[in-house]
């Protein structure tokens, strides 16, 4: 584990560095990818957040739109990523006097040692880096881990450090118990929907901060049901307009940083598809960089097609059982699918955290199969579970997925596409060069290796390797694989028509190009 | 097979009696349902086929646009199928003197017996008839059956009659040798695409009618990509909205009559998305009963989405290899899913004919238990192939789908949902009153009979049958199974936890409340 964390690790750049670059002084400079705040300062009667404040940012190519937040105490930031090395020359429109038609530049250099940007989807259905580094998503779920103490905090990163994990799916409104900090102004028993907590925000957006550090990505949840009383769930529609810009103007600049409108929309009974329609189309406006964006579903599938959807977000434990499923929702959407949800590891006596770990590995590699990517989760008795509130890991999954990483990491670029669809034939990498049949809880003694024809002629070399996704080993077979036609649709090895297996669960084979 | 299909025929109702009923004389009478036809008469200049002929009927609840056409030799009809009883009043308008401002009534009278009416979505993912009867859908593909000769036709007729199927796909331009008639007028080696030649529609229509007369809907494909150099799947705009118009206008009044859009449409290379998204649109646009609607495809899905789109029309054999898998487009698209190729029975070197009867048989079965519907289609060796050209049905499957169509008749209305959806239950059904569970080609020696709690308080009897799908038999279990909690999320009988089976494949359960 650790061995592989420490050559997998990149700062996203927006370290503290550039993040007090000084604004509105004579040439700031910020790391291409980074964080360019600059700072303005104002008194207003009624309520600062909703004081209008926006820049644009030109390199003279490109103009970007950014909207200023109140930070409390007569503060005002912007924040700015460039997405190119050179000047931005910004200025600001506001109807506050001492907030409007300010100016200035900053210089973007080049980006962080190891910065290789923000996402985007490559390829259809997967996600590169802005620099085309390939990003194979690994997602967990820590749904409150940033809202608890300090320490938890802590423990939490350590955790992810050391873990195979690049993505966290959090809340920005905590679903259990959480500290004593809230995203509104306390009034009286309740609060005040109408003005928001910035410390509460600063402090969420340094937990982001600190994962972008450990080159992690903050799928943030901006709605779910679980916020019991608070009504956080159930504001007006102008209220939820009014946090959604604040989010987005407060944390799109920073690069790890997803959106995920909501966890289990579909029992946000406070909100229609309409709801989420405009708030979704509001998160696609306010954000000048574009990044992902999606909306998790409980029984009911979002239309994931939708425009401002970026990559369906799933939960469906059943799909990822089988490659040949999970593959469907692609072929529907045509976009990135990341199953967010397919049950936790654990052993509480709720069928959604029962899940053995062997269940949970089987899922990535379905997943994986089938061009799709999937999320882990665990909760374990004995404490409050790293789904719940982050902490330790004690799952036998997550070392697994650390392995299944190291081949993912390996395989092909952008990412694997499933080979001959709708055919059954339950193989993933990309035609002509490289092969993957994962056989699941299932123990074949021997695997008839038939490549489909499609990129082969004749005479292509082939390496095989036996992998055993549990013990996390590869052995390679001995010698080589040479194509020839064997049917009208398949090409193989005569010689060689099949790859003996050792007859246990949890087995792949990995064929590649030689 | 022929006792069943002496049940379970109906005339749609649009006989021969209905269709000579006299256009523009005092008191025509017509079946709700049937068609009624207005014959006028005008000398044009130019194309007959660009006169503009529309009438407006109206009962004066429900006014419906119906568009006239051209029928050769100087005559136009009118065609329309009243949706309620009760005299309608009609008026023609057309720039041709000859065909403008015609007017009458016709009676709509009591439907034909055995008569339910056209079909329309039921339930969200069913179909059923006008009069609420539910039509479960049990397809199979006969592509070119109705462009062979006379006798050729008969003979597929005669076999319909004694099957289970109640719906074919048929193409309206053959895609294998055909009879030499041709859909437009002859012009030296080619067409004149801008001339249809009506002979060959009447010729289509007759065959068409003859199906309805049978109770079979006919699912008309308008476009494929298997016409070879006729040029018929590639002709301009222009040309394909006249021939739609004139398909819809012809067949609309039809109760039995389905649009497919295409056949493989992503196969259909003169085509763009753009372009199937018109004729989507004039097709609902044109067709005044909002007949159904849909287009199949190759290996692309189209965006079944669409608002034209009735229900999806998907070829993908792999997906009823588990109810699962299959369920998932409906979870999507929210519409009921026609998996309308699925391979072919047969044994012809060609991986999509040559799947064994039992593959076909489960297919159905998985589909069934998913709550979507499945089609047939065989091509053996020796003769031309069924589904290319109909005849006679050669394989094992078809007493197997009526089989299963008498369960499918005996289980819920409107149709089959799936049961606990995305946690591997494989059970289909409706909630509390009937399940079914079916075990493909694994050969279990029991089942353990857990239903899950939604619907059940516990006390509830439930009477199991073992079916084998088969040999087609249904063997009771003797006595009642008593419903008791059994944990957090399923009930069952704590004294018969499970159900004994033959340890063969291809058995079913079946659980009925008593």
């Amino acid at each position: 584990m650790r061995s592989l964390s420490l050559t997998r690790r990149a700062a996203t750049g927006f370290g503290l560095a550039a993040l007090a670059a000084p604004a509105i002084a004579a040439g700031p400079t910020v790391p291409r990818w980074g964080v360019h705040e600059i700072t303005l300062k104002a008194a207003v009667p009624g309520n600062p957040f909703d004081v209008a404040l926006t820049a644009t940012f030109t390199d003279g190519r490109t103009t970007l739109k950014v909207r200023g937040f109140h930070d409390g105490e007569g503060i005002w930031r912007l924040r700015f990523s460039p997405p190119r090395e050179g000047v931005w020359r910004w200025r600001t429109t506001s109807p506050v006097r001492a907030l409007n038609g300010q100016a200035g530049t900053v210089s973007a250099t080049a980006p962080r040692l190891g910065d290789h940007g923000p996402l985007h989807v490559a390829g259809g259905y997967h996600l590169a880096h802005a620099d085309g580094t390939p990003f194979r998503q690994v997602g967990t779920t820590a749904y409150a881990w940033a809202q608890q103490s300090d320490a938890l905090c802590d423990q939490t990163l350590a955790t992810l450090r050391a873990s195979p994990f690049n993505k966290v799916r959090m809340c920005v409104f905590p679903n259990v118990a959480a500290e004593p900090i809230f995203p509104f102004e306390k009034a009286g028993e309740g609060w005040d929907y109408d003005r928001l907590n910035p410390a509460y925000f600063r402090r969420l957006e340094d937990r982001a901060r600190r994962l972008g550090d450990l080159g992690i990505q903050a799928d943030l949840i901006l709605f779910h049901p679980y916020d019991g009383k608070t009504g956080w769930h159930a504001m007006t529609p102008a209220r939820d307009d009014r946090y959604v810009r604040y989010m987005v103007a407060r944390f799109a600049a920073f690069s790890n940083v997803w959106w995920s409108l909501a966890n289990e929309w579909d029992l946000v009974k406070a909100k229609s598809v309409a709801d989420f329609e405009r708030l979704g189309q509001l998160v696609r406006a306010e954000d000048p960089y574009g990044r992902l964006c999606s909306i998790h579903n409980w029984r009911e599938l979002y239309d994931n097609g939708r425009p401002w959807i970026s990559h369906a977000s799933i939960q469906n434990g059943a799909a990822v059982m089988d490659d040949t499923r999970a593959e469907l929702l692609r072929s529907v959407w045509k976009k990135p699918v990341i199953y967010d949800e397919v049950r936790y590891e654990g052993d509480i006596d709720k069928r959604w955290g029962d899940l053995t770990p062997q269940g949970m590995v089987e899922r990535f590699w379905h997943g994986l199969v089938a061009g799709t990517y999937v999320g882990h989760g665990e909760i374990y008795k004995g404490d409050d579970g790293w789904t719940a509130k982050g902490g330790r890991l004690h799952g036998e999954s997550t070392p697994r997925l650390a392995f299944l990483k190291s081949v993912m990491d390996a395989g092909p670029t952008p990412g694997f596409e499933p080979i001959d669809k709708w055919w059954d034939q339950h193989l993933g990498g990309q035609l002509g060069s490289y092969y993957l049949r994962y056989f699941g809880e299932t123990a074949p003694t021997e695997w008839t290796l038939a490549l489909p024809k499609e990129e082969l002629k004749g005479g292509e070399r082939f390496k095989v390797d036996v992998l055993d996704s549990w013990s996390m080993t590869i052995t390679p077979v001995d010698g080589e694989f040479v194509m020839a036609r064997k049917d009208a649709y398949f090409m193989h090895d005569p010689n060689r028509p099949a790859v003996a297996l050792p007859g246990r669960p949890w087995m792949a084979v990995r064929v590649t190009r030689v």
